[in-house]
């Protein structure tokens, strides 16, 4: 009896861990795996994305896709799937999952050389995604009292060696400055380039309200689809928003420092380096924008329901 | 009756595609992977080596375990067994395989973070290794007649960001550079710093005979086993070997050139970005090198027998 009764359970019961797309078909996220022998694991040669859907609707899936699908080109990889076959899995695997607010990843990577082949062109490339309960950078908890950010000595990766806007796991600089980032008690870390210059964090684009207007690095960063969801609120609102030159100086003096993510949104950043950013709480100008893009996600011409 | 056969034989079949230890178990090639969620595949946060075997011995285990270490060390990543549990599993894999002539590599990678947490710090760190057949970069074949090297314009990704000496699977940077080398019909690359001198190439490092001596470059790439085992044996052949600045006009002036890497050896190159190196063959110190490499590996003091 116990049996029977669970194997129903197993049946019904949704992959609330996750659902993954992997080698053609569908499997919990626990089963979704790759080869140790795949090159997007052994060169980190791949590309990603990453969606999400919020109150069962997938928010600017569009923006995603095409990204994706520009990255793709950039490193001479195909996932196997145009646009509509890609939409297609992606709906599929949040259905799957049976997930109302979902972090949903695609990946591409080289794959696997042909046998006795190192050439890169003799790969078939692999296609793999999953969805996952949503993630959060920072919870909303932490972003009601705000989040602490170190500026780390480590430089960003940069441009001309691995591309940001082309999104992928060249993240060893990253990880290596959260461990600085942590022994100094904060939570989120900014890089800089060979300049100086502030480029991006460890999955997040940055943004500093100075001299009367929001300031967010114009290169050397990924093009994230939440920075530009920001650039859209703040200038729909009258506001302005320049892309350009963001250096450490420019962030120590702002009255407001955010970040953005598609895993978390628009998040206050409230100490710097152990300094206060303004008064050390997150600013008005912050909250309102926090606001409006979590309100924005109802909007039709941003978010797409997930197919039933 | 078949199936009996059948099955003592896969009993008794070596895994001559391959072995690997994998989740705290062994298991064939094909069965080794991990989950999509490691973040050794989402961040490429992890360290790597690889060490050889030659007609059933390992080619300078001692050194490549070094350098494992040591790289763990710097990444915070713990592999969860000591230097001689380490030895143990890279014996037992190796044996496994049945394997005379093997490439064998071992990785460390960050793992997967505590469910709900992104902290680094609550990561399991997972350790894998296989034992796979000797991967040639350039074959014995290709070696007699020497090989064709692009040098790319690409800037290596600088040690400042994440340094070569942990040896590491940040490779975007070759493999687009080795997508321009066979647009130029060259099956190897060498890219540049960003002051223009030249660092490493897709998995070997450099030497050219210059001015009456070996030159490599001193910082900006892997310290190499087989880079440390060239410069030992010139240096016992009473010849010189100088760490220092190799510039792409040295390169391009010298009259030999050659590549070393644990999959493959010690490898001539013959054209460099079009133009023949020297008279366009293996030159005689390239050739002597090669030959007093692939002896050394009855040396007792530099080969150690897989148990059996």
């Amino acid at each position: 009896m116990t049996t029977t009764h669970d194997a129903t359970e197993v049946q019904m019961a949704p992959w609330t861990n996750g659902a993954a797309y992997s080698d053609g078909g569908f499997c919990s996220i626990e089963q979704a795996k790759i080869s140790v022998l795949d090159m997007g694991l052994t060169r980190s040669d791949c590309t990603y994305d990453v969606v999400h859907v919020w109150n069962g609707r997938f928010f600017r899936l569009d923006a995603h896709i095409d990204r994706f699908l520009e990255s793709m080109a950039r490193l001479r990889l195909d996932a196997g799937h145009d646009r509509a076959g890609l939409e297609d899995i992606l709906h599929e695997v949040v259905r799957r999952s049976g997930l109302r607010d979902s972090y949903v990843s695609m990946t591409c990577t080289r794959g696997r050389p042909a046998p006795g082949s190192r050439d890169l062109r003799t790969c078939r490339n692999n296609f793999y995604c999953f969805a996952v309960p949503f993630i959060w950078i920072t919870t909303p908890e932490q972003q009601r009292t705000g989040v602490h950010m170190w500026i780390s000595d480590i430089p960003r990766i940069p441009p001309e060696s691995v591309d940001p806007v082309v999104k992928n796991y060249h993240w060893l600089d990253f990880d290596m400055a959260l461990f600085d980032a942590y022994d100094h008690d904060a939570q989120l870390v900014v890089l800089g380039d060979l300049s100086g210059a502030v480029t991006e964090g460890a999955g997040y684009n940055i943004f500093a309200h100075v001299d009367g207007r929001w300031l967010t690095p114009a290169t050397g960063a990924l093009r994230g689809v939440t920075r530009q969801t920001v650039i859209d609120l703040v200038t729909a609102a009258g506001g302005i928003v320049e892309q350009g030159r963001l250096s450490a100086d420019d962030l120590r003096r702002a009255n407001e420092v955010l970040v953005t993510s598609t895993a978390g949104g628009v998040m206050p950043v409230t100490t710097l380096h152990g300094q206060p950013v303004g008064d050390g709480m997150p600013g008005p100008r912050t909250r309102e924008l926090h606001d409006l893009y979590w309100s924005s996600h109802e909007d039709p011409a941003w978010s797409t329901p997930v197919r039933a």
